[in-house]
């Protein structure tokens, strides 16, 4: 058994989390840390998981901490990471970070979009980014792994393929990517309450969100060309969900068939990634609840660009199902293991 | 024209005002107070009015605002409407309150009830309670109104015609009500968030509802035997709207028509009251928006108890819409100037 | 493993059945029938289950089907069920009726609620009610069973200790519920419509619903007094779930002791059911996609009123997760197989 | 009194209508024809309309209507105004389609696109495009109105400024776009129930959407260059609005003064147009039940790209709320005039 703990257990990645490893036969919970619910029995402060856990938050005391487990998942605000990643070192842990600290391999990218100092910067080269279509094979010997952020994940697994075989001019790319709320967080706030979002609709970020460098470092480093990106997220009145719409311009002399079979081949052995049919399109809520990602390409010929529609759970593949997804490879396990739930119709 | 004012205009009652105000083509807006928003433009901080409005919100001063106002609305927390009404005294001025300072006619049931002391007792007796079914013509001469609960409104129309004339065991009646959750407030907490309360329904205090006094209180004013109610809220996943289902064991001899007859005939004047015909039953999106209150009435002969379905929108009837009817009653007005909105379907 | 098939899988518990039994490690799918989409791969058909099942619909061949099977769902509309039964009779197989022609014991009662024929009357004596709660030792033998409906389920599991205890008025009790939209079916119907239902609640059948006599024939059994329920089921804007809001009249000389404790010995070996502690509430989307009830117990000491609250998922202990639940223990299999799924918060 | 008849009356877009022109000061209804509702009355059918209108839906008799009629709305799927339109040229009646058979100006770009023939070619050059914002002058002296489709509003209303200017590359321009469900109509299918739709999200038709023509007629008669659009819509689990987020390249030398500055003139005098301020951002909720558009302009430096986001309500400014203005020009009234409503928020 795997003894696992939560850092910061008491958010909506957290409880994700705890969605998929307790029911994971080789998953045992050692410490779920909280700052504000120390003591609280789990299933008083989340009565969903009534009848499926038996323990309390508890203070984070990171020596015992890292000493009672196999693996910690750090799901904290983007720069409580650092301190505790160096900490992690000393101890035969290995560490999964849900926030963004360790994505951004530019030190002055990070501290930019991210308004914090890189407290840790000789542990970057250590942690592995943690999109297993990509860089599988170093996660399996990673000791560190930095979880990709939620659009990014969608962005990147409908673009890959394109970018890696330079299917799409490199500059021309556009991510206008819609989201349920709970990627805003379980803070208590004005903007986020059900009154203000239900029949309602808006983007947030259009030019500056974060994501878009993390983006372009991953596209980047699978092409030979510079890539640049438009990105602008939404705000879909729903609890989970990531549809991201992609557009490419498509390079002379690039078929359809090219572009299909790039997409075909590049997920072929995934197995959370489904190329949907020709004249399938994916639904958001086929994937809620799930670490899958399912994606439609088409070709527009009149307009010579390529349409990729992208779907991922923002908790699932974008957070906790990936992270799960990471751990069961670092630990040699079936990537599946505790990740087999399948989407709630209707 | 009328000088309107509005002390707490940035909730969900005040925009509610201002939707119904705006329009009104007997009013001008005087004041429009804020404590965090002073100086800002109306339409930056509610966007939705942009077109339709040029002011700021201003800081209370309650003597230039008394002078400058021929009636005012306020739309504060419990516990604050007391000292202003008392102000307002000597000017000449309507008070219209929104909250539930002066609805409660005895003290003791008020402070226990509210955890906060009365602290002006002696205008309790000016206050006419503003249901206009009930009291339009103590509303006529009024220069105080305390207008009623969304709740209460909603259960009083269900059951006034059944109490006043006796038809039912008044220690029978239970009330079951759901509503849109923007009843409770603006304010930001986590069990608003859409993420949690969306595909969601919960009850909340079933049994210490804070409006089970108001109902009782007027209930009881309306019939010889004493009553006693059963009340219990619930919320529903969406923005506005009250639906309350009111059963009420009926007394011996008592028919289907004369049941019927009382509910036609109560209302058969009431500009905003309308009973369904038989088969009919009420949708509470149907009234959303407007001051309207649907009611269908039934007998189950098999369990001999009446069936009361009463809708109305809390932010309509049963808060704003309701306030500005009083306006328009205090003021002389044909009672649906400002009020003829038709809900939205879909 | 034990081989199962599905006549009717294209419904809403038909593919709540393939939720629940493609992950669950002792079942092997046989046949999935169905009349419109014979030949259509089924991950074609319901999208959600790609990457989870391999197989086509197929017509229904009662003689191949029944062979083939070690059990049978039968998830067809009230009427269809009873000559299907009659055939299965002669074959080592058993049946798990979703449908509605077992339930009721009393013929002329089912015939004037249903208003079919019952067919198969010889056979009523052979199904046993599926509420393991109730018939658990009945099950464990059962060739045939008729699963539960769905509000009958969260009305039962709500007021069975307090009937069966004497603990309540017999005729006192008013089943106030609620429920998400699935469990009106998939067909297509312009009320069943998101313009028309999203932010919008309503009442149906308020004095005549179908599931009034099943749950008066269950409560009954359970007590020596006569019972009569007032029921009125709601429609909430969402997917799925059953919130029941639950009122009867306490004898004489009954405690809350005496009620928590009724509920406590009744369920704590259950399962699926959860009494929450003092002071909790049910949310309804806590067991969504779950097999689990949770209930509330509250005595309102002002009205000597027994308040209950019980949430279940419709298509969960209210359908599918029942049918898996008596599955498992016809077949000696672990309650909990394949049903332990969590809900998804947020 | 305008005499106002509606074809096609029980529809979404019939009942908008309705909910504008009942409270307009300058109408009376005439007919309301249906072709499955005859004789009903208009508040039975539609409850939401009781207290607001005594009238019944009629048979459709074009020559009564017509003479009957100042102005007719025709609220009927394309392939079907055509005739109508033809038989009214013989009378004195001012005739607003919101179908589509009238829009495309180009007779075999229609009839690819709708799959109908286009049986009024003559009639194609007395219709008028009914965007009073590019024309007003020729809708004052029209007899005929194409009303524009929901997309193409908020796209054009987003672009034309952009485009009419030479501010950007007319080939790079993408509009995502997103709407509520009222826009696919009220007629019942499984793919609109809301058991479908919430929590989810989906695009439909990404390549071939009948509004491309459409957009693309308009934007090449406000080009020297030839403009193309790439188009997605998209369905957003809410009933009505459109939210699109359009992009294009900037022109070398363009700045975003000249962007803004070519947006505040183009809207500076238009009643329903606002231009919000830098740094706001639009939500598609503040514009629902009205015939407001809002529109954010901003220039993403780093891509060189124009972002548009440009809100409407489907039902209001995309279909009967542009119709009723439309009227409102035809007659020589002021345009707001019932159109003053304002949205509900929340």
């Amino acid at each position: 058994m795997i003894k696992v703990s939560i850092i910061g257990a008491t958010g909506y990645t957290g409880s994700e989390l705890l969605r998929y490893l307790i029911p994971h036969q080789e998953v045992e919970l050692a410490h779920l840390t909280s700052r504000s619910h120390v003591n609280t029995e789990v299933d008083v402060y989340y009565p969903f998981l009534k009848g499926s856990i038996d323990k309390q938050f508890t203070e984070l005391e990171p020596e015992k901490l890292f000493n009672d487990s196999d693996v910690v998942f750090i799901c904290l605000p983007h720069g409580h990471s650092m301190e505790l990643a160096a900490a992690a070192s000393a101890y035969d842990v290995k560490v999964i970070d849900l926030g963004a600290d360790f994505r951004l391999k530019n030190i002055d990218v990070y501290e930019q979009t991210y308004k914090v100092e890189q407290a840790a910067p000789n542990l970057l080269k250590d942690f592995v980014y943690g999109l297993p279509e990509k860089y599988r094979a170093d996660i399996k010997t990673a000791k560190y792994i930095a979880n990709p952020g939620c659009f990014v994940t969608s962005a990147l697994l409908g673009l890959l393929p394109a970018v890696n075989n330079a299917l799409v001019d490199e500059q021309s790319i556009i991510i206008d990517s819609k989201t349920g709320v709970s990627g805003a967080g379980r803070s208590a706030s004005v903007d986020k309450l059900l009154a203000e979002l239900m029949s309602n609709f808006k983007a947030y970020n259009p030019l500056g969100h974060r994501h878009i460098p993390e983006i372009e470092q991953e596209l980047n480093s699978s092409s030979e060309n510079a890539v640049q990106v438009q990105f602008t997220p939404h705000l879909i009145p729903t609890e989970r969900g990531i549809f991201s719409t992609i557009y490419a311009t498509v390079k002379d002399g690039v078929t359809e068939t090219d572009i299909i079979e790039s997409y075909q081949q590049a997920y072929q052995d995934e197995p959370f990634v489904q190329i949907l049919n020709e004249g399938e399109l994916p639904q958001m809520k086929h994937v809620a609840g799930t670490n899958n990602c399912q994606i439609a390409v088409q070709l527009d010929e009149r307009t010579n660009r390529l349409i990729v529609l992208s779907i991922i759970d923002n908790l699932g593949k974008g957070a906790a199902g990936q992270a799960v997804q990471n751990m069961n490879i670092m630990f040699g396990l079936p990537e599946k293991s505790g990740l087999n739930t399948i989407a709630m119709m209707p």
